[in-house]
């Protein structure tokens, strides 16, 4: 966000952000009405909430998470946060505090969790236990852990940060490889049923720059570094290619996620298929699964207790097969 | 292409290509015997040929239509091939050349139409007349005189040498609009009716570096320039997107499309809507279409007798529209 020598499209103020997409400036105060209203959109469109629900933020201390957090008490929501330790060195540890900081300068409850003290493990020894990449073990966490505090908690919906340059990437992503079962599960809500809380993701219509813009506006402090894990995964290799469309046809990746939404999505209905139909309770937690033990419980049980490994050795270790594939 | 210090996956003699979606090197024997074999499984997967068609090849004096109409000559098809003259200057001239000589070389029989002898306009004049992209009208008369060259000569099939980087790029150009009538037709075969012949594309398994080695093994010479309309289009700008995916997971463009042909296609069908239903003779040529007259008749009637305009002034302008639109 550099100092725009232009005005705001809506009272002709000195602008503080281009967006090509929108082929406007605007001042800080009418970027976070844009940000209100692309929100308020969101959940009118796909009836993602009512007044009345109690609503679980699933919290990292990263821009997202904590602007859809502060957008969603400034509409008038009832919405606690839930921080999970992932147990990522120097990096977690600051986005624990990130959150935390968020929560108590605002009065807001945030309660916050961590894999190693709770379930033994974090995500850089069951990437190295487990032979996968980080991401594979952290969101299979996430997944569950909110899943079940907000089932415990008597939750409606657990809403998450992931805005239009995440959901256009991992849609590219699915589409590079045509999954149609993930491409038909991926909306911006997925219903409660079987067991699983609501989820939706209210930041559909908006991209890392504006939540990064909104943050800034707003005076909140925020994790500005990527997850040292993420380094050199797919995810950011997709994200580089549609911004590269992006530049030269402004609106091209909010025309790809929400086309896709609108016209695609409707006609791969029923080939989601869920698996819903063998679901039954995990014999360890008591889940919903269609195993006799659910994936988490699985992998808690095969890395609980293994020897720590630092995240620093896993990355010095990312780094000599990033070497080694480049030769 | 350049000289790889390793040895032919199949005869273990020294290799002159490496095709990392295959994970493997090929002298130039195997890589034409690669090529073959993949023409071959398009033309059985897809219903494309019959033994007794006879076939009129699409040539534009390129790598991949030369390499096409040499492949189906070399698998024993029965092909003819029409070169359409665009009038794009030197280029046209050249490209021209290229054919004419493949063709007399091999003894092959090539019917050349020119655009401005025959209907008395050029590509660049119709840009600039239209004020519209030189490749709307580009393919818009080819697809007409092919189709009209085709019946009235008898073909049974008109083949076009696009091949899996084209494909590729055009699905992607599509899929980020989700332009489900297109996308629902991006097929390798469109089949024959309402008075159009059937279309088929060979290479749409084989890359365009592919077919450059082809070209340089069989001593095939073509125009290596990439037509001066184009630069700049999008097209250009997904190949680059989807080149460099392929650069860090080789194939994925394979994937990309062969995966759409394969599994998502089938659930398109019946979105084409062709609009056969209304179709009727132009009332200047024949040709089947929705009104009176068809769009390459309108076409012609607006730009035919307009003063020429050469390619340069059109690039020229080009030019001077990109830089403004840098700034």
């Amino acid at each position: 966000m550099t100092a725009v020598a232009s005005k705001c499209r809506v009272c002709r103020q000195p602008a503080i952000i281009d967006l090509p997409r929108h082929n406007a400036n605007f001042c800080g105060e009418h970027l976070l009405q844009l940000c209100r209203r692309q929100v308020e959109k969101a959940i009118a469109d796909h009836d993602m909430l009512s007044p009345d629900d109690r609503v679980l933020v699933a919290v990292s201390g990263g821009k997202d998470s904590l602007a859809v957090w502060d957008i969603l008490i400034d509409l008038g929501y009832r919405a606690d946060g839930l921080y999970l330790g992932l147990g990522i060195g120097d990096y977690s540890d600051e986005s624990a505090g990130y959150a935390r900081r968020f929560a108590d300068e605002r009065g807001l409850i945030l309660r916050m969790l961590d894999l190693r003290d709770e379930h033994g493990y974090d995500v850089p020894t069951a990437a190295q236990v487990t032979h996968r990449v980080p991401c594979s073990a952290c969101g299979l966490s996430k997944r569950h852990l909110f899943d079940q505090a907000a089932r415990e908690g008597g939750y409606d919906v657990v809403v998450t940060g992931h805005n239009l340059d995440d959901e256009a990437a991992v849609l590219f992503g699915n589409t590079l490889r045509w999954d149609v079962q993930y491409l038909a599960r991926q909306l911006p809500v997925l219903p409660a049923g079987d067991g699983f809380p609501k989820k939706v993701k209210p930041l559909v219509r908006l991209t890392e720059r504006e939540m990064a813009a909104w943050c800034i506006v707003r005076g909140i402090d925020y994790q500005v570094e990527e997850c040292p894990m993420a380094a050199g995964n797919k995810h950011l290799a997709y994200k580089a290619a549609l911004n590269a469309i992006e530049r030269d046809s402004p609106g091209s990746k909010a025309a790809f996620y929400l086309n896709f939404v609108e016209r695609m999505a409707p006609l791969l209905s029923g080939a989601e298929h869920s698996g819903a139909d063998g679901l039954r309770p995990c014999s360890v937690c008591g889940s919903p699964t269609t195993g006799e033990i659910c994936a988490f419980c699985r992998l808690k049980e095969r890395v609980a207790g293994q020897p720590r490994v630092p995240v620093e050795v896993l990355l010095s270790k990312k780094r000599r097969t990033a070497t080694a594939g480049g030769v």
